[in-house]
């Protein structure tokens, strides 16, 4: 990877707009997949995505624009996937070019519901791409903070260090600050498992739990995560680290994340299926619930994970969330 | 300790008259000391606090309410003290009988600034009190939701866990659940570190960092945290358990945190003196820092302490927040 390697996003919401962003304010050209004709030819014509981040401007010579995945995963060097869990399965489905050579890069939030793997583990298994040519994006970033131009932290994580540190570059800038990982597997998991804790405070809150519940909640989470992800990929890490503990934070407190807020609907009586059409999409910590609390049954030595558990009970076992939280308020600490 | 023991609450502050209302779910009676006549009147006359927690209604019959530190002191067998650290040295002076055989315990949120000393430490030097007849009480707990009757949860730390066990006991109730420590010296450290942190979220806040940078913040906090106590006072501890990261986050996240609300001043553009005089008060913080800082310079072997070191730059240095930040953020990754 040197200076004329070629990026590109694959993607059209807000963290991909963001991505798109940094990348512009380091390289001369940027791919730009999109399935909407709409949003590409508006992009095109007024600067800016109509439906995400429509304070950011393009300057649209910087970028190589496309409704066709193929046309954009054969120019690109580097694949940048921002597309939702619940889509990614249906659009690579259009993907005939080889990608075997290319660096692919997950920065989707969360894990196939189709096959329950993450991101990466899909590319690893179906595409024959090996771990030395997959990175993760994690934050903790709210893409709306960075059309602000509000300085951010990302963690670009893969197995070879010095593709890492590649990647770390054409996204750093005056508002963006970079630190490379090798634990892509880790902050793949920490990314998807957060949007389920998102979830807890979101029921917690509308359950009527106030704020010295939510940190006891997160200061459990936190102690979940770690367990969970060293059951899944056992390594030295410090789960307090800003991709860990940082985007549980910055995604567990915020009021604008659809998770939390999907939460605070069950908590205040939605059902699950009313909340979910209501909010006119599905949050990526509902998938995720169900493949964590999946994966750790599975799991010959399973770990405890009450806020998964009870989460996944209220979810997609029916339970009453007020019951459910109760039983689970003894099992914290 | 037995059914028998006698407990009594020194102050009269919002985190007094939180841990006067968990008592007295449990017990016949509770001793109050406050230094005010006024207020002391005012709950027999009107059964409430009048300037705290005013919600909250006492049965005064439970309560033995008195002006005279003394007569408190030698009444009870249990001594809680909940005085704001800048004043408890004064109070400590009235202090004439013996209180070598009583059990003290500490829900001061801070340091003397006098010494230098935590409050446990100050009562094993000033007043032979061995460590086992110390106590810590530690949140995640904003008094104001113990109020409401909110679920909270609290740390009771001492060298004897039976002493540890009996208050946890007395203090648990339907909202409150309990759970015990052996670590006095590292909870009475994290009750007040997390106020120094605070005051530089405020700080973040008021020069216009944004969610993504407090994440971050709060995510270096905590490994700073965990070095200082580790210098301070070596044994095994979970630094993510709710008494060190629970309480770091329901302060450093808190609109209502006095150390927040006195760090947005100073981020906005206040001297240290007129955030001061407008606040009325001056934030356990403060102190902390530069208890903090300078204890870290004394020790031979110093640690990385990047926040408390411009937290302490700008408020005793009189430091440009803005660019002691700017450099902060070059040290957190």
């Amino acid at each position: 990877m040197n200076e004329t390697t070629k990026y590109a996003v694959f993607g059209s919401g807000s963290w991909a707009t963001a991505i798109v962003k940094m990348l512009c304010e380091n390289l001369d050209q940027v791919g730009w997949y999109m399935r909407s004709v709409y949003t590409k030819e508006h992009i095109l014509k007024e600067q800016h995505n109509p439906s995400y981040l429509s304070s950011v401007e393009f300057h649209t010579e910087q970028l190589k624009l496309s409704n066709d995945i193929n046309e954009i995963a054969d120019w690109a060097d580097v694949l940048i996937f921002v597309i939702p869990s619940a889509f990614i399965h249906a659009e690579l489905q259009k993907l005939t070019v080889d990608i075997t050579d290319k660096v692919v890069v997950s920065a989707v939030k969360g894990i196939l519901p189709e096959s329950g793997l993450l991101v990466g583990e899909h590319f690893h298994d179906h595409y024959n791409i090996p771990f030395e040519h997959i990175g993760v994006i994690a934050g903790p970033c709210h893409a709306e903070e960075v059309a602000l131009e509000r300085l951010s932290y990302l963690t670009i994580s893969c197995a070879d260090p010095v593709k890492a540190q590649a990647i770390a570059n054409v996204l750093a800038s005056d508002y963006i600050k970079t630190k490379i990982s090798d634990d892509i597997i880790g902050t793949e998991y920490a990314v998807m498992l957060k949007n389920i804790y998102a979830i807890a405070a979101g029921i917690a809150h509308g359950l009527g739990y106030g704020d010295n519940f939510q940190s006891v909640l997160m200061s459990n989470a936190i102690r979940e995560m770690k367990r969970f992800i060293k059951k899944m990929h056992k390594m030295k890490r410090n789960i307090n680290n800003s991709a860990y503990l940082g985007d549980l934070l910055v995604t567990g407190y915020s009021v604008f994340s659809r998770n939390r807020m999907f939460g605070n609907m069950i908590g205040k009586g939605y059902t699950v299926k009313s909340a979910q059409m209501e909010m006119n999409m599905v949050a990526e910590g509902y998938y995720a619930a169900k493949s964590a609390y999946l994966l750790n049954e599975k799991n010959m030595k399973k770990t405890r994970l009450p806020i998964i558990k009870a989460v996944y009970e209220i979810l997609y076992e029916n339970k009453n969330p007020k019951k459910v939280f109760n039983k689970l308020t003894e099992k914290l600490d």
